[in-house]
């Protein structure tokens, strides 16, 4: 792998209607990495990407991603063997945003929670907030044990994958 | 609307497990928002929201964001008309992402470019990227002339909605 496998960012119209790949990075070296249910469409999960997750993730038509709380690039399920394998990789308009869409191995959970999609609570709409407001919960399906798969939680607010 | 419409951040297990709205902003005070259609999952943009933009969505079912380019508060369809009325909201696992399930008022795109989505080019897998590999895309169909609806372009790399 080369150290710049990505074209250079051109003007706003070949950025944005061009066939190069040129992602914008963030201040952090990062784009924002939504991944999805190849077969369904549900949103799994929200990560980090840099240049090298990218690349590889490209690559090797596995997912993966920068750990910012880690400060390093991860391969999903480089723990817990919940490999994601892409089915199609999206761009959007200004290319700082990327769609994955994945297969899940494994028991079939994004979510170091074990739930399925790490998107298993709502909120519910038409009054302003407050600090009372009850969220709903609508998956509380574990397809793993969290700790059997990672060990016990450790004393930090950060999550592991 | 009160000035702290959320709850204070908990421990990682209430944050996680708890029926309690704690978002997480980023050093920059955003949270990441994911749009999707609410019919059939296609994810049609991601942006952020401040503070003020979730509590205005929660409280209106219309979707706001935070235009980091413009440094404001942003209702998505003030310039365009192009409402995107909200049918839930989620939140995940760690409270920094939320993904909204909305329908489209207009023409039904949520991207500037009158695409009904900004993820309208793939990225092909299988090889380690180069600079000279091609995105194909997936969708070129504009349901807008975004020059009729937003002016002609600036010379800027500034995305308008």
């Amino acid at each position: 792998m080369t150290d710049a496998p990505f074209a250079p960012r051109g003007s706003k119209a070949e950025n944005e209607e061009g066939d190069r790949l040129s992602p914008k990075f963030n201040a952090d070296g990062l784009l924002t990495a939504v991944t999805v249910d190849a077969d369904d469409g549900t949103v799994l999960m929200v990560a980090h990407m840099d240049a090298a997750a990218l690349a590889l993730t490209i690559e090797t038509g596995e997912a993966h991603y920068f750990s910012r709380s880690r400060g390093r690039l991860w391969k999903k399920g480089e723990e817990s063997g919940h490999v994601q394998k892409l089915v199609e990789l999206r761009i959007d308009c200004d290319q700082d945003a990327v769609v994955l869409r994945v297969r899940l191995e494994g028991p079939g959970a994004a979510c170091h929670t074990g739930r399925r999609s790490c998107f298993y609570r709502s909120v519910p709409l038409g009054a302003a907030p407050s600090s009372e407001l009850k969220l709903t919960f609508n998956d509380n399906l574990r397809r793993f044990d969290p700790v059997e798969v990672y060990g016990a939680p450790k004393k930090t607010d950060t999550p592991r994958f």
